[in-house]
């Protein structure tokens, strides 16, 4: 990849209600302002009268605007169609924060492919409740912040969590089994901004002990679900599911270890995307282009 | 295959409580009553005091005897581990019942793969609630029976079912999207030996519209689970799941056609299994040797 | 699905060498006749001078202009930017022919999914070099056609092919296990119009007896590749591959069984694009929308 | 998992030809030796002479021998069947060396694997022909070995890494993307001893870049391929293959991610199973049980 395209690839997302020459007039928007489009994806939920969903991956080329000066045309546009949308400079790494318990599993894998490159973001800080993964975390260079939660000091935790957060202006949250439920306060201050892995094919065996559940009911499959968080628990906007093969050998602690591996790469792919600008979410779904 | 095989090839299945001495007895039968093991495979749940589960393939190569001689005389070993077992020769094709309603696409799954041998398995009958798919089964030269089912008639229409199955000797029955909910009686009159094939990924989804719901909710992938049928609905011992993906531009119409196909998949697997006398039902799960 | 897109919807695709202003002239020429994009899907193989390639899903919701009018005014954009294109009508149905040996496992997949109406297709003939298959094609009220082969006789017999072809003016031919070896002449007279399935997982054990050949190497899993013909034997470009997963136990047959399962799995799926239009040809390489 | 299971669970594996009354010695004599069976596979692959394999997991719960006097007393059994057997206590930890050279996914999963005790094996050495990777292995602190290799220094590099290896005791070597190859004299000096993960799904793309090959072919699927290591390269036993999804839109640098994603998972599973005794080598393919 050129220097080039590190610097004037743009990804542009927008959601509104369809109506005739949205495409014409972004295509056209795009053309004047020396955009060259590499790729782009749209999808409209219903011919007659739905929602209009599009990404876009441009170049631009030309010398006489800067990215902001573009996205700052662009406004016009967006107001005529009403639209929900944001322009994102490909070569801005997104500030990604990362939320841990003790299991390290989600945490090693991110951290893994952020080093090699796969996963390209800034990573300024990880959370957790315990102490247990500092070294680990400070051992790949980032600052590591113990935050412990009682029932007592939630709302002072969460705070603290937040102040943190938009102190080093952090784009999005991965809780990587962080064993925390969020405060609506919380969710609400990062709306689709915070992915979470649940530890189940949602939308079965929601809530603790998963694996002891799919053991006693002799699953052949077991599953994990990367999603967005919602006020609702368990039940934010999906963005990834897989699953993994077991048979009745399976002991409820191989389960687990087969459920680590499935978490692990549900949620390395939704971050991916989420990362790449590939996710709309609209109401409880997400389009992943 | 030789004939040969086709001839002498039997299966025991054993399920008991674990004690010293099993295989060393039973292998020692095997070999006094001249016969060589072909395949084997035994799990137990607990070292230390739990179930013990096998399955042996052998063959009777010697002249001296009968199958009924030796599973006749295999008696007394079972009865000195108290033992659950049975002894089936493997030439001996299964009867096998299949129930519809309207929805082809696992029944013809099925008599495909009968007819390519694929499922060496006798059919004497299709029973169906409705009338729709009498052409297409007397198209493969087997006998379909119309027996509508009301909340009037359901016991009658059951009976009549039953006594069709009993004077066939039907070995299992499989519920290929039939469309009605059996009697506990009926269901107590045929205990693993009824095969249902569950719209969903249990325990996700349970009942009616999955597809609407998943639809709705936005899923990424869609499966389906084959199982037996216990009197609690949906919650019968798992014998096999599949998952196919599908993504955001997926109607409800798309998602039932994918379901479609991956429940033609996982019910051929179990009938299969179940054919081939390689599963032991166990409380609420299988063993699937 | 309603009356009014049956009749409506039409489908666009595009492939040129990348140059600015390509969607923006496509988008506002739909815009000017009145079509609304209901999807659209473009990629560029690379930013800085490579390919485009375009598909748009659009409906004529106008009344001024027929699809032809429409597709005979896009001629000028098409010349403008030298564009490689076809613009079909979704409720065309398009005429497919299938050929088959002996074999019917192919066959009769994408005959289930025709009756279905999973896939919206014409079907006016079957060409077969055997006998076998007559009275199961018959029986879905489709012509079959007998054409044996031998060495002497194929110019003849594939002449006769054409001649069937053309008079039923197919759009595109699908070889179901059709266990010939199509002369140059043949194939370059359907030019990416000849669908195969691949008894393999390309490019691994090309030519005959690949599951003998599978089961001599010990491989833990069984694949299928669909692909369009061309000249140089089981190398044209892949459409869609799949796996199965086997293990030590299966036999030849048994993983003869299992490439008859995946392979209907892959060459429906390829079909079903195919037909849907969803697929671009470049080179030797497929795009996917 | 007890105390009781970690220090008297042992694993025994037989081939030998198949002959009558193999189970029952080998039973009897476990009976004999007040040994419970746990779990047993067995597999003949010709019922009429072919070649007979067994896996046992058994307890030791009697406290008047030794898992040593139980091995050397099996001797006569071994020696009636022609055997070629060993058998193995689950609670002495194997020893495993890694190799490696530039790359470090598969490395760091299984070192992730074996610090989360998912993989209990000791690993008291990682010989590499790069420094690349020295601190990584050492933050394991697990020592480092540097071995560099130039054509003139291949036997001598050689010599050495078998002279560490013998010094440490070694079990078994995985070769995790160690882009080396090995002479005759080491690969024979550690028959079935030799883990490689294949960065291809052999037997496609052998050989040197296998995703520019892969891009250039257009796959749909990308591959990898765990193997014992024997003369002829690339051909060893097949122990794991696995495969990703990919799309025309992959780079040939993406599509070298999902290679390194799918090398990690089919290279531990593989490094699990031997470790775990479950896998027996005959000729060129690979039993796993």
């Amino acid at each position: 990849m050129s220097d080039y395209k590190q610097t004037n690839e743009v990804r542009l997302l927008i959601s509104c209600l369809d109506k005739p020459g949205i495409v014409s007039s972004v295509s056209t928007f795009l053309l004047e302002h020396q955009a060259n489009i590499i790729q782009s994806d749209q999808y409209t939920t219903d011919p007659s009268g739905g929602m209009f969903f599009m990404r876009i991956e441009f170049d631009l080329y030309g010398q006489d605007q800067t990215f902001e000066q573009v996205r700052g045309a662009f406004e016009e546009i967006a107001q005529t169609f009403e639209m929900d949308w944001r322009m994102e400079l490909a070569s801005r790494q997104k500030k990604m924060a990362i939320f841990v318990s003790k299991e390290d599993h989600c945490l090693l894998e991110l951290l893994w492919k952020w080093r090699a490159a796969e996963l390209q973001v800034d990573i300024p800080l990880v959370i957790s409740n315990h102490e247990d993964l500092r070294s680990e975390v400070e051992g790949y260079g980032i600052p590591f912040y113990h935050i412990p939660v009682t029932k007592a000091t939630k709302a002072a935790a969460e705070q603290q969590a937040i102040d943190l957060i938009k102190k080093h202006q952090i784009d999005f949250i991965v809780l990587a089994r962080y064993m925390q439920i969020l405060s609506p306060t919380f969710v609400q201050a990062f709306p689709k901004q915070i992915i979470n892995i649940h530890h189940s094919f949602l939308p079965a065996f929601i809530g603790a002990n998963p694996y002891a559940k799919a053991f006693e009911r002799g699953v052949k499959l077991i599953g994990a679900t990367a999603h967005y968080v919602t006020d609702d628990l368990d039940e934010g906007p999906i963005i990834e599911q897989d699953v993994l093969r077991v048979n009745h050998r399976y002991t409820t602690e191989q389960l687990r270890v087969a459920g680590r591996q499935v978490e692990r790469i549900a949620l390395s792919r939704a971050v991916s995307w989420h990362n790449n600008d590939q996710i709309i979410v609209h109401g409880n779904k997400t389009v992943v282009f």
